[in-house]
């Protein structure tokens, strides 16, 4: 396959415009070839003109046909081969084995919603029958399921180029729940999302998917991207990405004439809580690990443990300042990302000391790996310290007693992750920490890390604001599909005009909640 | 018991402000003792303050204590006997009749929602077990469930005294899902809300809940209201009313630092659509039970079914125009609504002829029923013709042909319910009808009247942009319970710091997705 830089707008490609960029190699410098024309406003019309005349097929197909679809294209991307790993190298500096990896996530997630679709009850059928004797008044029969919202515009994020990207989670969930996805490709990865992109347009046509089911647009800058979040046929967006960037796109999205959802996810410390119990008995162990999760991928994970608290414990911070030289730094997604880590880097260290360096290998965009240290006093009076840095730092920040971890655990803002490690009794005694906890973050760990999220039916990956616009979601497993759904009641329908996981038989065999227990 | 005018703040009552409002009675235009002071910042600030203290007690009731309290809400109301009726009446003008049923459906809508807690399942709770042998990492121990989101703000609404009103859905589910609420009373029925604060007051202390689990303030406008949403301790606001109050209360709380979930419900047209093979069999039967639910409650439902489309059918104009003279106004629920009703309908005799009016009893704020006709043409020609005019009114709109049937229901936007009437051949020729309209509502009704909302488990009372701001949700029947709360993760937890509900034993004994799997 030939990359060509044209929009894909369901089955046909476009490149109208005269606005045009290219993939760079940030390990290199290197620009890559071909170059990728922003897509006009003329084409994203066209592409939401063809998404709301597909979403009245789409809506309609059924579980099994939509798995189907998922199903091939994952399929389509493994079709890809090598030439899908080799360009995603070349565009995000990561190496091989994680290039694989996340192939292997990306496609799992998709045969993940496959499946739940082909099982069925994900849609929360829900019968009340008719009661026709019933005094004062007849009940008449209710029965109600989550429908699709109409059609999604997503943001890929720079970096998982394919997990969070073009065929991604949130790609994922819309197209399961029924949703038309419009895709604004991330600049960092353009070859990437068009090899996806163009998998999933023969996924599409091979499994009898409408035309505008799926669009790739590329956007130089932010006119693409607003144009599509202002669009009055767009009912949904995922995002993933900065705070700033997420923001600006909820605000333009709640100053529409129709508010829409969004969903954002934007950021997060992750704090890493180390109880002085387990300090004591383990500290070279947690040190190792914790070490390890803030390096992983260049630190470039939402879920990186950026920042880690703990009782004073001077052979704890010996222990990472031992280990910390082997650390292995790496090139960064971007020179943007680069610059962002290396300014964040320079005024953490104005602030706070560093006990840590790790290695730094010679390439350009390349950094190493930094811990901090400071106290919960001084990060108190400096508390932009405790702002994310996206890249392999994180701050160890020291406190002087059980209360000053606790007024430091409620002081916290939203975030997608905490963790605590502690024995047996260090959860007795500080079993109230976790509750704290639980009120700031979508996913709450005890003896692990937060990097490695499962793409599972429990997960939660998300939290309250400012870690994500709508903390009563997830971009990660398979609960995020109701993110794009909303529910419909119909009321005193004959069985044929019913959908089929409301009718009386239950074709499907799907789970519902009829007279309020749970039959199948 | 007697009225005091003071605010509750959790256990306790307070009057600190100086600026007091009385209720009036509709249909005699007399004021109401007592004065109601309007609640004083400091006073929001206490109860705010209480309800953070309360919620963290609150949200670690079980099921069955948040069950008991629900029903001792219910139990109280009742007790209040005849004093609550009797305020209910002379502070609505509506009768008696409407009163004791309204009682019913509030006090049976809180015994559903304590049914509910006591069956568990609602919680979503979900388990992912470890897998410690997989490659190429291990499966860590994932499990979610549902949990509130913190205080709710929730202000009622003018046209349910009870059932939308202190001790209504929006609060009924907060506190179900474990959220502490304040509770803004609407003017209209300052002493109604007042009894039934107490009652909830009394239901609180008698089943240990903790003091500031809720807390009702008054408000002579819109200060109170305006700071509870902005009140960074509020996490998510309910709201019945107009469009113009819950689109800023919408905006106010998208402007917040941290916007939080708003589910306003803000108005509905309900469209009727009258196909035509019924239309000419049944013409007569229709005709009734129309005229009928527009009248019903002197017109003031929020699906109230304020249009009706039908193919040009002399015969059914003609019996409309002669049943309407029998149909009985009333008097409407304020002078404000009166006053809107009277000008709403002035407007509209300047573009659309009347073929219907009815009865006005001689009081007060007193209107008569009126069915107004147009055409699609004209209705496209004079657009605001088709937009909510509160009370017991209604337009009738002559298409000339399906086409232009459809190409009507394509025009409109979010309601909370459309309805069709049709004979089997109807919705044979007219079933892609029913797809377009379930786009725009969140309950469809098929040879029936909108009026009439059932509290169970389908329900959907919601619909999409300008019905609501959420249609991901319902402010009527159990699902609403949802709309309060965010799923939590916890990974590689013991099973004695989960909830129950996680539980490996499944104490509880509640239906959970293990694996993928529903499980009891």
């Amino acid at each position: 396959m030939n990359l060509t830089g044209r929009n894909i707008i369901g089955f046909e490609t476009f490149s109208e415009g005269n606005v045009a960029i290219q993939a760079i190699n940030p390990a290199s410098g290197a620009t890559l070839a071909p170059l990728y024309y922003q897509a006009t406003i003329d084409e994203l019309q066209y592409a939401v003109e063809k998404a709301m005349k597909a979403f009245q097929i789409f809506r309609k197909k059924s579980g099994r046909e939509k798995a189907a679809f998922l199903e091939d294209i994952a399929n389509e991307i493994e079709n890809l081969g090598d030439l899908l790993i080799e360009r995603y190298i070349s565009e995000s500096g990561l190496p091989q084995g994680r290039a694989i990896g996340e192939r292997g996530r990306t496609t799992a997630q998709l045969r993940l919603f496959a499946q739940l679709l082909k099982e069925g009850s994900w849609v929360n059928a829900r019968i009340d029958k008719a009661l026709p004797e019933r005094q004062p008044a007849p009940r008449p029969d209710l029965r109600s399921i989550e429908k699709p919202l109409g059609v999604v515009g997503i943001f890929g994020a720079s970096n998982f180029p394919l997990a969070f990207s073009v065929a991604g989670g949130d790609t994922a969930s819309a197209l399961a729940a029924g949703c038309p996805v419009i895709f604004k490709a991330h600049p960092a990865h353009l070859g990437t999302s068009e090899l996806v992109g163009k998998a999933i347009q023969k996924a599409a046509a091979a499994t009898n998917m409408p035309d505008g089911v799926f669009s790739l647009l590329f956007d130089a800058g932010h006119d693409i991207g607003t144009a599509l979040v202002q669009h009055p046929d767009i009912k949904a967006i995922g995002f993933t990405g900065s705070f700033k960037g997420g923001k600006a796109l909820f605000n333009l999205a709640m100053n529409r004439k129709e508010p829409i959802p969004v969903y954002a996810e934007m950021g997060s410390v992750n704090p890493v809580f180390v109880l002085p119990d387990i300090a004591e008995k383990k500290y070279s162990e947690i040190a190792q690990q914790y070490l390890a999760s803030v390096a992983l991928g260049v630190g470039q994970f939402c879920t990186n443990p950026g920042m880690l608290v703990v009782q004073k414990n001077d052979s704890f911070v010996k222990t990472l300042e031992e280990l910390s030289t082997d650390l292995q730094g790496g090139t960064m997604l971007t020179g943007g990302i680069f610059e962002n880590y290396t300014k964040g880097v320079q005024q953490s260290k104005q602030y706070a000391s560093v006990i840590g360096i790790g290695k730094k290998p010679i390439s350009l965009n390349s950094v190493e790996p930094i811990i901090f240290k400071t106290t919960a006093i001084d990060l108190a009076a400096n508390p932009h310290l405790g702002e994310e840095i996206f890249g392999p730092t994180s701050l160890v920040v020291e406190v002087e007693s059980k209360e000053q971890m606790m007024t430091f655990a409620e002081s916290l803002e939203g975030h997608l992750t905490a963790t605590v490690h502690g024995t047996e009794k260090d959860f007795e005694e500080y079993e109230s920490l976790l509750t704290i906890l639980e009120q700031k973050v979508g996913r709450i760990l005890l003896n692990g890390f937060p990097t490695g999220v499962e793409v599972s039916h429990a997960m939660v990956h998300g939290g309250p604001f400012p870690a994500t616009t709508d903390a009563r979601s997830t971009s990660v497993g398979t609960m995020a599909i109701t993110r794009f759904t909303r529910p419909i009641c119909y009321q005193n329908f004959p069985d044929n005009l019913l959908p089929d996981e409301l009718k009386s038989s239950n074709p499907l065999n799907i789970w519902r909640l009829v007279d309020g227990n749970f039959e199948k």
